[in-house]
């Protein structure tokens, strides 16, 4: 069911990262769910995670040995990758589970337990299979055998295809790669939502650098798209500088720019692969006194299933948008200042019907595939570009059968 | 599809208030559209709107109406009703509208226009028919010919049965009889949603002391339902004393527990009818800091569409609770004290699986039509309870049909 995915880009090889994928008998079906990545001691890491008070254990775990290593000066080695089981609502026993499966990796090449980070995605409330860390030898002798774009399939839950492009920057003598993955599909909303993604670059960057790009690249991406506005226990975000290639400063600002176009590429990916989604949404705000207010305005039309139903239907429903962007809580909002366009078609103007707009000319824009709602708040100068899908019986019938 | 709704209970007559309904040509099938309710010169109002900022022009007209009555001391004297068309997003033109009717209404009985308090639901966005005015006339000649049941039937859109109830209070020497209609089903939330209800009760009240007993009400009744998370333009409860009997202070704290237990009753039917409903669902909360955050977590899960699916689906996924509960933003949630009870079966205790929990007993609780999900927040004494529904493929159907 996605909506036009782009197609996926050909990966370069970065220097010093290498990867193992396997199936560890976590999925039901004999598919790869586990990925294993190692790291050069060079690499810099910064990550990203969900913010719900219910955060798996690997979350926990993860966050506690990137706090470690970076007070240690070391480098996170490994990131290991299940799907299959979130590992959430597990309580200690799941704590106990993440950190054995550190541990037992970090032994076998004399590390501390706190240069692996682990990743789960799948159903919340099973502890992982006990047998897991005896697959680690196995996982462990494929280094190398594998890439990013196995890596992409084998971490798909309910997603209808892998994710995985690059974006290259031809600079002065160098060539800088930054390349990564996502999955998502359902439970996609920010702050984060059921996704996983990992972008690794060559260029060398320290890590309160690399943390301060990485926040603003997700702010422009993974923070900007709504599927169902569930928020998962699990989320990650984690961006990788192998430490190869040394930047100046303004090649740091092209790099930059290109980490945020890979970044908004996968979350558009996420997005276009939205459970049962018929319909990709691009809502661009304008005129907002700032981002934040952009957002919550997205946000509350990304989340309404009134709207997203009627985007399914292909109705033109505007009142629902207004409904919607009159519930936002935007303080002292001067509705007869707000006008929308819907793939160029003007429908209101002065916070009510536009006189030229025709119903025909509704249905035309709404039955398209790809819809742009164009609204101009018409109080400031922020904008904001935020994604989303309909709401479809597939939505429905995806989140009936499947246990999360 | 409605849950297991209430049957209608018989209406006693409460002197002064007398109802009239017809079919003005607002909707497209000739069902009854519009309902006039005339109340004495003795009457008190009370009345709660929507706080979107796209509040209908009937909205706007009515609260200013209220307030202008209340200024000159004056008791309103019409609440003029219609479905089909709510008269939002008309700009000027819609505000002009309902003007024109209040006005019209009111030169038949030389009373100024703003003793007329005029609402409207139905499709959001399209104009009142030009000749509705010219059907005042035939309306006002009904006047007593009708009831408060047939007003209930009226009002209806997507509603599949009317809702009409009434308590009664046996006092020394007199009897207090308060009686509701209420229409809802989709796009119901708090604060408020596409439902209207109009109260009625013999009592004599001052009109600040019966908004303070209507507020209150409405804070535990309609400010306590999900259907589907948003807010309608066009949402209004109304409360009239019409003025014949007189309470003590002990009676009227009779009147107000009676008030707040019909208040519930009318906002249980409305979510027991919500669109494509098939089950009612209960969210008990307690042990809150606050009823505020009781609310906050209520609502988070309310508006889940993956909580709502897995109940659609008989689908003991409490995953999808606790990772409801965990975005829900109360701060320093302790997970760890978190239990949840699902009709009776204990399924997470200290903020994970319960060790006496079996997904056979769960099954069991999820596939009941009334299921009360008991959620102890373990860190306060505060409680509340809330109702919502399952998201049912019949919901994207009826949504993706129907033009609100």
């Amino acid at each position: 069911m996605a909506v036009h995915p782009e197609p996926l880009d050909d990966l370069s090889k970065i220097n010093g990262i290498t990867f193992a994928v396997g199936y560890a008998g976590i999925r039901k079906k004999p598919l790869a769910d586990v990925v294993l990545i190692a790291l050069p001691a060079t690499a810099t890491t910064a990550a990203v995670f969900t913010r719900n008070a219910f955060a798996a254990a690997p979350v926990q775990v993860a966050k506690a040995h990137l706090r470690e290593t970076h007070l240690a000066a070391q480098a996170p080695r490994f990131l290991l990758i299940n799907a299959g089981c979130a590992n959430a609502g597990t309580g200690e026993t799941g704590i106990a589970d993440a950190l054995a499966l550190c541990q037992a990796l970090a032994d076998t090449f004399a590390l501390p337990a706190s240069t692996v980070l682990p990743f789960s995605t799948g159903v919340i409330g099973e502890r992982l299979p006990a047998a897991f860390p005896t697959y680690l030898p196995l996982l462990i002798n494929r280094l190398g055998e594998d890439d990013l774009k196995t890596a992409a399939a084998a971490i798909m839950t309910t997603d209808t295809f892998p994710k995985a492009y690059e974006e290259k920057l031809e600079l002065p003598g160098k060539t800088i790669v930054i390349q990564g993955i996502a999955k998502g599909a359902g439970m996609i909303h920010p702050n984060m939502a059921t996704m996983l993604s990992f972008i690794f670059t060559n260029a060398a960057l320290p890590t309160t650098q690399l943390h301060a790009l990485w926040q603003q690249a997700v702010a422009q991406s993974f923070h900007c798209m709504s599927i169902d506005g569930d928020t998962s226990t699990n989320d990650a975000a984690v961006c990788v500088a192998s430490g190869e290639v040394a930047l100046n400063d303004e090649e740091i600002a092209l790099f930059a720019n290109a980490l945020n176009k890979l970044s908004q590429r996968l979350a558009k990916a996420i997005v276009r692969d939205g459970e049962g989604a018929t319909k990709f949404v691009t809502l661009a705000l304008r005129g907002g006194r700032d981002a934040a207010e952009c957002r919550q305005v997205a946000a509350t039309i990304a989340t309404s299933p009134l709207v997203k139903t009627a985007l399914f239907a292909s109705d033109p429903n505007w009142g629902r948008l207004l409904a919607a962007i009159g519930r936002a809580g935007l303080e002292d909002l001067a509705i007869e200042k707000i006008s929308i366009y819907i793939n160029g078609v003007e429908i209101v103007r002065h916070g009510a019907r536009a006189e030229s707009y025709q119903e025909s000319a509704g249905v035309v824009a709404f039955a398209a595939s790809e819809i742009t709602i164009a609204i101009d708040l018409g109080r400031g100068e922020a904008c904001l570009e935020y994604w989303t899908c309909d709401f479809s019986y597939d939505y429905v019938r995806i989140n009936a059968e499947y246990r999360t």
